[in-house]
Order: C-alpha cells, then structure tokens, then sequence
C-alpha cells in the first residue's frame, strides 16, 4: 500500500456513504451520515439511497454510478449480505478506497458469514480495493473534520490510535482528550480484510503529523512484519500497545468480538522485549503512558524525588513508585543540610520523599529553591510532585497552579516532572479547586494524575523507553567496535 | 487493655482538649476543640486553656485539676515540649485515657525529639496511661460524633479502620463514604507509645458495632501477637490490610512519617498467607475490596459471569478477570442455545462474556431469563455487569438503575454480583447518567464500580476470602479425623 493512496483515504476530498439513512424523526439520529455532517466535514459528501431523493438537504444518488466525481473514500453502511454487490460496485467505478462499516461477518463464527467473508474477501483481493473493516468504525481525522461516530473528539494533536475495536477507538480518543492529548488519525480497523494494522503503521511511520503512535491490537495477521516495523518506528515515535485478549478468557472473547485469533503470551513479551514499544495494560493506562511520553523529554535514568504534602501520602508515593522500579535516592547530606537551612524540622520530612507544606505556598523563593538543589543533584533524573487538596488552603492553589509550570521548567530544567494530586473531602471546594488546578497545568502541557499509581507508572514508562533508545545506540556501537576489529584483524 | 476501658474511650461522657484555642478571627478555626464542636459532640466538652475564660461560649478552664469531673478522654494538643508535664497531670487527676495530637517525637529523628519520646514513655507506663499516639489524629465515632479532623464523615456502619497516619484515617473514610460503606470506629494512632494496633484489634475483636476490620500498618511493635490476632479475628470478621512502607523507599519515607521500622516483605508475605488476612496495596483498594465484602455473600468459587455492553469492553474485562484469577468457564452449549432463543445473533455474543445490548432494556423478561439461567449454571458462582453509558439511551437508564437491585436479587439468589460501568464522551449526559445509576445502586446496596480492575479484584479478594474459610474447615476436619483415628488405634 502506497503512502499517497493511504494519504487519499485519510483526507478526502469526496466521501460517499453507502446505505445513508434519513434521520430518525424522533432522535434525529442519522447514522454515519449524520455524524460526518454533524462533525462539520468540509468536502463532498454523498448520500447513496436509492429510496430517497435527498438526506438533510443534501442530494441523495441511487448508486455509486451515478456519482459526478470520483470518491477518496466509500463507507458501506448495508445490511452483510448485501456488501458484496457494493464492493463489486466499487471496483466498476474504479473507486478503490473502502470502509465497510457492516458487521456480520468472520467474528460471528457462524458459516453462513464466514462464507459472505470470503466471498467479500475475493472480490477485494482481485479488484486490489483498500478496505477498512469490515465489523469497524473506519477512520477519524479531527484536523479536517472525517469522522463517523457520534461527537467524535475535535483535539488535534500529534498522537495517533489504531484500534481494532470501534469501542475503544471513541473511548480511547475522548478520554485521552481529556488531558489535553490531541490526535492526528484515529482508526477502528475491526476484522482486517485488506488493510491491517502493518499497512497503517507504514503510513503513519511516514506522516509527519504524527508523533507518537497507539495501538489496541486483538490479533495479528503477520507478527514478523508487526515486530519489524513497530522495532523500526518505536526508534522516532514512540508506539504504546495495548493487547486485548492475551489471557484464555479474553482470547476467547476476542473471537467471538472480531474473529482473530489472539497470540500466545509468550509471542507478545519477546515482542515487546525486541521492539522496545511500551506495554500498557487499558485504555486508561495508554491514555496516561502516551501524556507523559507526549510532554516530557528524555531521562537519563530512573532516579525520582517526590515532593510532597502530607506523611501517609507522601509513604503512599514512595510505594508506588518501588512498585513501578523507580528509585528514591536519600538526598545527600549536603543537600539537606541546604534544605533544612529554609525548610524547618517540626512536620516536615527533608530525606526524599521531601514532605513539605510550607515551600508550596513560597513559590517565588523556597519552591524554585527546592528544585534548583534537585537539578543540581545528579542521582535525580525526574521529580513527581504530590498535592493533597484537602490540605492546602484553596485560595492559595490558584496561585500555586499558574506559577507551577513556569517555576518547574525554568528550575528542573530537562528534567521530566509530573503533578498528581488527591481530594476525598465531601466538601466540594477542594475537589474543585483541584480539578481547577489540574485543567490549567494540563493546558499548559504538564502531565497530571489523580493516581499515585498512575503517575508513577507514566515516568517508569517513560524511563523504560529511553533506557532501550540509548541501549540501541550502545549496541550498536558495539557491532561497529566489532566490525572495526575484524577490520584490524583481516 | 480490657473492652471496657477501651470502650469507655470510644464512647466518652465527657472529653477535655488541653491546648484548646479560641478560633482564628479570619478562618473561624479552631483546631481539634473546634472539629469535635462542629461535628456534634453532645457529651460534656472543655477546653483547657489558662490564658482564656471561654472559647467559642464554653467555659475554659486552666487544667486538668479544675474539672468538675473525671475526663473519658483528654486530647493532648500542646507543643511537645510540654507533653510530659500534661501527662504528669492525666495521672494525678486520675485521667488515663489519652489522644495525643502533638507531633515532633521519636519520627523527627532528631536527639531531642527521641528523649522526649523516651519521657512521655515512661510517664505513661508508670503511670499506667492508655495513650493513642502521639502524632496522630486519634478517634472518630461516627455515630456518637467524636471526631478530631475538619468535616469527618457521618456515615455511620459496621466498618471500622485502624490507621498509623492521619492522613489515611481521613481519606480513606472520606473516600469509602462515597461508596455507602458507613464506619463504626476510626482510629488514628500515629507512633503507637502504649496502644499499639493489636490492643485496638482485641477491642474491635468484641466490638458488636464492628463487622469488617480494614487496617493500615507501617511499623508494628509485636508481630506475633499481631499475627495471632488477626488469624482469630479474620474467621469472622474479615480483615483488610494496606502495609505502607513495604519496600526500600517506603520503608525510608515510614521512618520519617511515623518513626517506625517498616517490616521485610518476607515477613508479610507469610503473615497474609498464615492468617489469611485481605492485602490491598492503596486506599482505594481498600475501599473497592471492602465495598464487596460488606455487600455480598459467599462465593463458592471463582467461576464469573460477564454480562456487558461493547466488544471491545467485555474483552477488556476477561482480561480484567483473568488477571484478578477469576475463571471466565464458557457457558454450556444447552445454556447458549436457550440464551440464543432471546438474544439475536448479530452484535451480540452469548459465550461469556455475554455482550448483549438488547437483554438491558428488557428488565422485565430477556434480562431475569439471562439471570436465571446464569443462577442454573453451577460452573458460575459470581457474576460481573458491565454497563457503557456511551452506548445506552440516557432516557432508558433510570429505569434499568431502579429495577435492577432487585432483578438481581431475585434471579441470582446467593450469587454475588457487582456492576461496572464507563463514560468517556464530553457530553456530559452520559457520565451524569452513570453517576446517578451509580448512585442509586449504591444506595440500595450494590457495589459498584468505574473500572473494570476494581470489579474484578474485588471479587478475587471476596473469593480469596471465602476460599481461605472453606480451608480453615477442611483443615479442622481433617485434624478431628486423625484424633477419631488415634482413639480407635489406642
């Protein structure tokens, strides 16, 4: 599959929906149609119905015959047994770009649609037709409104999500969202019948919108293919996968969900050992690896300071990050004696996790201080700051949070640092104010968590991609080494 | 430590606060004296405080030697350096039950703050003194609102939760509140100087007010004695732990917070696998693993039903599943064929997991004909529901919200259940749907959960624990077998 061809069906200029409905007159819902049109899309779109002579004010056509122009991307909307006559449609009109929508097919397992499978399978093959799907949402392209689900996300950004689940293409992508990730293409491939997940990745290799990729696979058609590509990608764009179904359970309902066969879980840790992607294991997990890999640069090893408010939070923190193999150096003592010069005993821990109330509501001196001693500390590579909400004075967090990100950049330098930050209190002003804070550091490109956990986890992630990056580099300065020698030694 | 001198401390008459202090003019706060006022203490109050004649309308009086009467709980909130002299005056006034507040003792570190421990020690034990921390929060009684913090929780139950940090005391009450689970007793204990966790244990052991005992540990004083006890304890009443400061940072950051040594790993891996005590690894776990425990039943196994909405969901909770150790058995070809008599082929999947949108909004017939069939099953002992509230009719999930408690109740019998559900959309319809769904379950007594993680450990730990009972019994009857067998040989 050529990059100019995948290119075409990613921005259309002509889109025809086979199969449009009118809208419903209760809901007004109207199905695929409605929600390119409702998106805003900005190229042709065409209704094709033959029952009705317009959907929405806008001209319906009986069949892709008798469409003006030729169309970048079809969508075929039509009950299963009537896809294979759409699909030879297709080739008559020489148009090649396909996304089946129609599920009924391989996943049910049932032969009357494994036959209807095999049969749309011969017709795309031997017309060299480029189909997503079927049993799939297609493709979503926020940057120039294509989008076939209900309110798809309008973020643009630099992250790209290949699904095999339309449910989690809309999941993943909304919740992402959320922290301020904007997305490039976001693709539900569903059964795979010519387009896999191998054939977008080589675009998306080469599409310099997108920086980073991610992945929900259920199963594969060509694992060595998978492993090299992602091997080579993951050197210049990270790529986060989360396999669906490894375990004998999920396995089995991936079957019955697309028709693949999931792989063995020891095929899927020599996969992620020899390529270097990262691992995660939900879509919440992805959504939280892909923040951090998004916003903060390279670390040079896996030594965290905590900096936080609060003795059993701060233990809390601590745990989460062992459990996440990070490290927790001891400041040295010079550093403490220098912490302690401005930080007072009573109440506050100096060792690493660093518990100190007083230096949050200080931004201007003991803050950037603070940080300025940890940049200088070579055992630290990265800092995870811990906000407990219902402890701090909500007319103060405002402050807190408009200077945090500046203060942090200017003083931790290179160093990668996130925010969480807790509430439990029912009064709700300190949720508030928390979620406050969290939207303006977000917006300002910091990660946030609201989970130790996941904060933890998000810098382990993070360590774990560039210790392979910079292992690769010493290897292969290794194989020079060796060639240089039996160079020497010809 | 006997029950009714514990008890009389849980349930004062009369509470006196030495080092009580008129409110702060701006704020309105003030401090331990003001919480217990505004939390609504109906026994006999006093602040202690020579240098005022009342605070906030009460009487204050200059110390312990001019009460009135004998105090059930004096509460301690002086600088440290003063803490001997006022413990001096608990034992000459004939006060024994004493709370702590104060901090900056053996968990400083610091030589000072360790001869100062070293004093408080001595003068509690000569003097016999039943003292909760220092360092510490102390009590909360929900139900005869004592409580120490701002805005401590109302819900009154059969939880209680014994806490090294205060910090934990608060959020995970306040956390667990949310989700209905009501508290009986609420101990903050800090650094433990002569009432340690088991003398709480051995109270809370014989407290009818007390059906589950959560815990969180970071140092312990007698392992054994604690092991003893909560192996005893956990056979009726079961026993949740969170160990803070299990690993290298952890253990670092708990001899900051509490001053205590944080215990190997390998000690606690035996400790849980000897007693058979719940182990959680956060306060959230915590209160999800509780959440269960206190609303379902037994298990006999760990086979469980899926019964959900979305493809791509119900893969990712059997992968959930699997990783909490739950069996997901296929249901049985007879039992899928009747399931196929009602539930249409196309989009839905019936082998468990059961992905079938159609079943949800038919509560009075497919979705009880789906329980009882699950109820008939004997390779199903628990069953997870699965509701994305993206895919479901805003309109229609009231009625699904109100109806199914009792459905469930009725079809599943002994079965335990617990529901999941998911909202990523920005239209916040969905989510407020979910959350009054949510709202409404947990009202009527169903756990309910936002994470398919959360759903599945909890029901993992709520077969764990039954599992471990069920043992216990083999075990017992094994051991009478023998002796019957040793009587007939002799």
């Amino acid at each position: 599959m050529s990059y100019a061809e995948l290119d075409r069906m990613f921005y259309p200029k002509s889109i025809a929906v086979v199969g449009a409905k009118r809208p419903d007159p209760e809901s007004d819902f109207a199905g695929m149609f409605g929600s390119i049109q409702e998106y805003g899309y900005k190229g042709h779109l065409y209704p094709i119905n033959p029952k009705v002579s317009e959907i929405r004010g806008i001209k319906a056509y009986p069949n892709l015959s008798a469409l003006p122009e030729p169309i970048d991307l079809i969508i075929v909307s039509v009950p299963a047994p009537a896809v294979p006559n759409v699909l030879r449609e297709c080739a008559e009109t020489g148009n090649k770009n396909v996304h089946i929508f129609t599920a009924g097919f391989k996943e049910t397992g049932e032969p009357e649609a494994l036959k209807l499978q095999k049969e749309i399978e011969e017709i795309a093959n031997n017309n060299h037709l480029r189909v997503i799907g079927p049993n799939c949402m297609g493709i979503c392209v926020p940057e120039i409104r294509v989008g076939t689900w209900t309110e798809p996300i309008k973020t643009v950004g630099p992250v790209s999500f290949l699904s095999q689940s339309g449910g989690h293409a809309q999941d993943f992508s909304n919740y992402a969202a959320k922290f301020g990730i904007g997305f490039s293409k976001i693709v539900s491939f569903g059964n795979a019948l010519t387009l896999d997940s191998t054939d977008f990745l080589e675009y998306l290799a080469d599409d310099p919108k997108t920086k980073i990729i991610t992945m929900y696979l259920e199963g594969i058609k060509d694992g060595r293919k998978l492993l090299t590509l992602v091997k080579d990608i993951n050197k210049t764009k990270p790529v986060i996968i989360l396999k669906g179904g490894l375990t004998a359970s999920g396995t089995k309902a991936v079957a019955s969900h697309t028709g693949s066969m999931a792989g063995e879980e020891h095929f899927w840790n020599a996969f992620f050992k020899q390529t270097g992607a990262t691992r995660v294991y939900s879509l919440e997990d992805m959504a939280h690896t892909t923040l951090t890999l998004l916003r903060m640069g390279e670390t040079k090893g896996r030594g965290v300071a905590v900096l936080g408010v609060g003795g059993g939070v701060v233990v809390a923190v601590s745990d989460a990050c062992s459990k996440a193999r990070l490290d927790l150096p001891t400041f040295p003592p010079r550093m403490q004696k220098l912490l302690r010069s401005f930080i007072p005993s009573a109440g506050n821990m100096i060792k690493n996790p660093l518990d100190a109330y007083p230096i949050f509501f200080d931004i201007e001196k003991s803050f950037p201080q603070t940080l300025d001693l940890i940049y200088n500390e070579p055992s630290i590579n990265m800092v995870i700051i811990s906000l407990h909400m219902d402890w701090m004075d909500p007319k103060f967090v405002p402050k807190l949070a408009s200077a945090l990100p500046d203060v942090c950049r200017d003083h931790l330098k290179d160093k990668p640092f996130v925010v969480c930050w807790r509430s439990t209190r029912h009064n709700s002003t300190f949720k508030n104010t928390g979620i406050k804070l969290e939207k303006e550091l977000l917006e300002a490109g910091i990660p946030v968590y609201r989970s130790f956990e996941h904060a933890a986890t998000s810098l382990s992630r993070l360590a774990d991609y560039h210790f392979f990056q910079h292992q690769q580099e010493v290897l292969i300065e290794g194989f020079h080494l060796k060639a240089d020698e039996l160079k020497l030694a010809s």
